[in-house]
């Protein structure tokens, strides 16, 4: 197919492919005449890809490219292909510079939160960016003077690790690699507003529930939050 | 106390307590010359929970505005006004216009959601912000061609009632209101980034045992995750 087509089937307009195919992020066509390439499914899929990075995943093109590179290397396995593109999805926090007057509480931070994982059995890379955003937040909570739930990471990671099962096994039905890497980054990033948000319904009923009483839950009229407009 | 020791107690800045109380964020205090009033403890608490709500909830002063507003308004129970603080944090979603062709099926799906969650008991109020979240993600997730797992949603909701009983009975302990509050708005915000870097971190550990076998996870040598940098 030509550019045009391209830019039907996949949604992208012309000019983005043409940024894409200059910053490398997808492979250039067959040229068929001096200004005039083919392009085939494996351009659609991996345009598909590009603009899922790119717009859901929230990664810059240079992020986008580093997925791509290690997507397309033989040396590499499923799982460090799939787990690099989840390694480059926001959010990334800064880590204190080694000089930093504040690199030793983090530093210490750190281990115990990477100890406290390991003891579950846990296997995940040393460098992995979610150590790294656990740290920060912990900090964060100490430094505002509240409990820093160290020691609670089990309830939470107890209750994280049948839904990244459930979740990883629909990942898996994807056998064709460029589909099972945007479904990582369509996952990860799409699915985590959701359980945000269940998460505080369940503390306005687990307040309901408190103050007035375990109800049925259907019947609007009984509610008891007010309107916060 | 006079407006410096305020300053000094508080760690807030003069100039961003003059900015407050013009806002009327934290209430005047008793005047004691033509240029100085006196502050006290309720000053502090205030000023603490104004931080709170402006730096780590990201609220505007609009929005703290009318928090405070529900919080001195005797009319309302303990219930609503750590509500009206949860409802007032971001995200804010925004929803289509009536007139929108988009409505129909935002009200439909909306509709599904939230009988998904009554269906299992769930007390919350019908203008809970989290409908809008879970609707808006679920919707982009079915733009994008994945499945929609409003179904699954009672996996996800059975992952977070526990969690949320255990924070509320941390919440519960604040006999004050205003720390209650500012409780509500640090555990709600500050929490979210652990419980989603614990998610990713329990995908690479599914997927490190699927591809690698049970390890004990104890012996980083054995890791299988490259460096993604």
């Amino acid at each position: 197919m030509h550019l045009a087509e391209l830019s039907r089937r996949s949604g992208v307009s012309v000019a983005s492919i043409k940024f894409y195919l200059r910053e490398g992020l997808i492979p250039p066509g067959v040229p068929v005449s001096a200004r005039k390439s083919e392009y085939d499914e494996l351009h659609v899929r991996r345009l598909r890809l590009v603009r899922a990075m790119l717009t859901v995943g929230g990664m810059s093109v240079g992020q986008a490219r580093d997925v791509l590179a290690v997507a397309d290397d033989p040396a590499f396995t499923r799982h460090e292909r799939l787990g690099i593109a989840q390694y480059m999805l926001p959010p990334r926090v800064t880590v204190p510079e080694p000089e930093d007057e504040a690199r030793a509480a983090w530093d210490a931070m750190r281990a115990q939160i990477r100890a406290e994982l390991r003891a579950l059995g846990w296997r995940f890379h040393d460098e992995a960016p979610g150590l790294d955003v656990l740290t920060r937040s912990v900090l964060t909570l100490q430094e505002l003077g509240y409990d820093a739930p160290v020691d609670q990471f089990r309830r939470y990671a107890e209750a994280m690790r049948p839904i990244a099962e459930a979740e990883y096994s629909t990942i898996e039905k994807y056998e064709v690699l460029e589909e099972a890497i945007e479904a990582t980054v369509a996952y990860t990033v799409l699915i985590e507003p959701i359980l945000l948000a269940l998460r505080r319904l369940a503390h306005e009923d687990v307040s309901a529930r408190l103050y007035y009483g375990a109800g049925s839950g259907s019947d609007p009229g009984s509610d008891p939050s007010p309107d916060p407009g």
